[in-house]
């Protein structure tokens, strides 16, 4: 199969990150194709980059040829619910991967995410999602997103420091990584503090899979049904002809 | 004051039929001034019409002068956390504008809506709103937004029946109108009822007025917190130099 | 328009602060009259002086002439469904009022009010509305009410601690002031905190503007249909003959 | 021990049968003391007659010599957080003690109740309490509380049909009857429907001695608080001198 | 009446302990009987040793005479909603009883439990019951169950302090000590702190009575139907010839 | 990888069929092995069945050789929890996989389980996990459990019609089973209904994979903490000599 990882941001040192997490887990019959939209912000951070990054993610995906499953691969699964509607092909979002995922493995988790501003959109999933009362706190380490990407910054040990908190403050039995940039931290860090340290790349390639397998695609009743064909204007294109028509 | 009321979608019939809606509860030293993006979707039904729709609203916004208050004149609220975040002014959308005012006037209501589709995202609006309690049920009544646009169409027709299946079934004390261009319904579906039935509209138009009176800003320092300054690729204009900024 | 503003306690000096607040949002064309019953507590801390001041506040909206809205001033919303009961005009609680303002201006907020023993009704009273959600802590300030009135004591000093305690600890994005006798401190306080400090007699004035502005009125069909006329026996003045019948 | 059984309303033919039904469970060593004011409403219902009820039941509470144990004979459990302000014995509301005791023999119950506008009172109740989702359903049967009262009327037929639906359409594993005056009822319904159906007085006052005898009392520190000592103008009589205190 | 109080663990001196208990609040009619399977683990800790202790409850039950009424003690509830399948009389779990019985006297409980592995399935039942937001937190004392039993060990006063930590840091207004070892602590401490403190077998007993008063017996209807005929295989012993055969 | 899938009841039958299920989605790597205790009940319909199904769920997983991952075959999740703190390795149950595999792909899912007394059980499940947000019923078709492994029932057709009525009046956008009997029926009623039909069993198995190949195990610092060293009583055998000690 072929899974379209997509880092909704422009930093291609993040995509080559989370391309290679993503491959690390995948099976020798899978496929992934990790890639950046070239338009965008290069992180995001708050409901105001999101914006501007879902666009793409919808662009990405109108490409041929088309994937056999869909990974968004920011943390607010963001464009989550339209990609739903673009494609009858599974579309899993790194967080809510992870929120299940450690569902699986603990019976409350904490996440431990970048900036105080990502905080809100996170909580709002999680109540979305149902998961809310798995989760007993989400945690900022005010570490920028960008800041994963340097070398030399000090974004190990903020996380590290946050991660103890939750396990003495909130009794998290789990933790989950809120950034896919944080993707090559989870196994040191799940080592380093003995419990499950869940990164949202490698547990939505995984569950890409198994819905493939298992031959379940998005259901196309309710809110993720196929957009009605309409003329939109301007400047965006089309996912596909038969969806959306530009004038 | 200065209220820019934005309709998402390009229909000028409806943005048209929302500024009258506004202007007609408006306080005389309230100016209103009613616009829509030349770009996007004619209307909004769903998740993917949305994403196509906020980049409009934010451009919207970022034109002189600015306002003194902003209302999002779709009945998702689209976009309405990231417009929080592009300014300290106010924002309001007619969604969460008409879900609070009924819960003055009424234990619980039901929200009569379009198309089956939209349910979902209504839904998951007022669980993140906290209202969801009281809300008995959010109802489709089968009508295209644009068909609301089309002299003739028994839309109306069909609103009412389904506003009458919330009184019976549902017990709703009062009705909330889940589409902009449902405005110039409210009053006489009310009167034939007998039980408030809401626009979000003026509903939020009112309410940007009382924002401004009591002095009331959006809170900067969470989620709503000022987009941080960063380079976007391509195609987006930036709100404002000092907000993001373009290569 | 003419707004009762109705300071359910016996202290006159409240009055005349709520009274002041009152007015200085309102609009010119309305009317704020504000009063206070005769009789009952001189102010309200928790749940058994409540039930002394509701009579009376009956009885002030059964005085002639009737009001177009009237508004309870004190933060329990104290007999607020039963007011509602009492008249089709709008009727609003100071408390309500501020949380559905301080939902739109911020994603979470957090209370601070006077005595540890109100915290519990302010509670249920957020359950009750849905808003609990949105609420991060209900903190009292140890503060009674009446120091509020009392030149020379440190209320306000101890209430900004608690709210720089509300933002930090419970990351809450407003603070709404949970006691009418806090009327004259929002402003002060949210330039000190740089948060919006919402104060519920302002909002709750505008909000009923607002209900009337838009034509809406309590919905008759439920828990708010007007009392059945039936024979009350003793010391309760009728609130209008065709309403309730004392022998 | 004593029980003092307070029918919140005038109807004193309600008041021997609440006071039978009191006595029927009563331990030996138990002395029910049914009484009702003599001053308020003849029936409660819904918001509005609860108001002019409390203050006599404050008011029989308050008369020599104590009880051990006070039941407040009305559904709603109208007044009981001020109730248990003024005492330090336990107070016990007859929609609590059913719901508490449904709980215990039933995965889920319905309440049929009286009339419509009693429905939103229950359903705060339970939301309150925390046993709204042991509630599958609040139902009316649009019977009048004072019909139950009147020899000849189809009352209790209308109850069993709603009975029926309850079963059928709510899966509901219990029946709890929603006004004090339905407490004769209960057995026989219980009979005919072959699930518990649960008479509120008779649980209230079975409650009321298991408190007595593990020997707990209502907790002093928070909501229950005792009254602080304050002199209420005009026309309330005082729970005690020491309590609180009329000009 | 006739109670049998099963202790699930196989601990004789806790069993003693706990008919002790149960005896000394139980009306003179009644016949307390405390038994211990003489299979199954010496403490209940957690979820495992809960499994190996429901097969015994479930054949102590199966014994003759049969009795009027069940209380489980072990303050997981282990094996109550099976033990409500096998007989119409009523079943209370020493958890549920101290949780509705706190529910009556203070606004909101914490529990105090021995070891932290407990904790989780403590929350699940709050969250079954239904009662969870009446509960500020769940706290362990670490103490192991079997400490309780051992003279000289300082378990009293590590209980003593998580209950003051829960007064000051949860504002509870009451406290549950969760585990049926401290059946003999809850009056001393209640003295010690000034507010109510619950034990669960003496609260289960007096519920169990209650019941039996009433004339309330298990709903048959739902989930605590009888377990339907069918031939088990191998070591576990049948009910009665009517419920379960074994081959 | 090796799965050990353990039908918890004994109709062998069923094991093969669930075993059959599981290998056709299972990597070509990983070994499926489906066993069936020797002992306990043929179905587990209710909770009193669950109980004499655990104690040999947790004698299958001790035996020799240790597998990768557990998958617990029942929909009930039957002793899952006491599953987890018994190994080190992923458990997973039939339930709780297709629970959150349906969230991936629908927004809302109803359940369509065999008999009225399994419902409870199974709504306390959603409860626990957080997801009960995301099923709109949980419904039963009145089909026994084996009635699914008699050849000439009609189960199929009274399942079908079930899943007809969650679609049309839940609004559900994807189907649960809730039996592992109903394995093989998923595939052709997803193509009668035209939304996902989905089966617990190859979700848990491809689960369990997704689990394996992340590195992910059971958190062992709460409520899944191995058991404690401890000396049972009598007939049930130990987990494992380092685990818990038999007398």
């Amino acid at each position: 199969m072929r899974i379209l990882v997509i880092n909704p941001n422009t930093t291609q040192s993040m995509t080559a990150k989370i391309g290679e997490a993503a491959a690390s887990v995948a099976s020798e019959a899978t496929q992934i194709v990790a890639v950046n939209p070239a338009d965008g912000p290069p992180s995001i951070e708050g409901y105001f980059d999101e914006v501007f990054a879902i666009p793409g993610i919808i662009a990405e995906m109108g490409k041929a040829p088309a994937a056999d499953a869909y990974v968004i691969a920011c943390f607010d699964d963001t464009g989550l619910d339209a990609a739903r509607c673009a494609t009858e092909a599974p579309v899993i979002g790194i967080g809510e991967a992870a929120f299940h995922m450690a569902s699986l493995v603990a019976g409350k988790f904490s996440v431990v995410t970048t900036l105080a501003r990502s905080v809100p959109a996170i909580e709002h999933n999680l109540a979305k999602y149902g998961l809310a009362s798995r989760c007993a706190k989400v945690r900022s380490s005010d570490v920028a997103v960008l800041e994963l990407e340097r070398p030399g910054s000090n974004a190990r040990h903020r996380i590290s420091q946050e991660i103890a908190r939750a396990i003495n403050e909130d009794h998290a039995e789990a933790i989950v990584l809120g950034c896919a940039g944080m993707a090559d931290l989870a196994h040191s860090l799940s080592e380093e503090h003995g419990v499950p340290v869940l990164d949202g790349v490698v547990c939505a390639v995984t569950l890409a899979e198994s819905l493939f397998k298992v031959g379940l695609k998005t259901s196309k009743i309710g809110g993720y049904a196929a957009p009605r064909g309409k003329r939109f204007a301007g400047m965006f294109a089309p996912l596909s002809p038969t969806q959306a028509e530009i004038v």
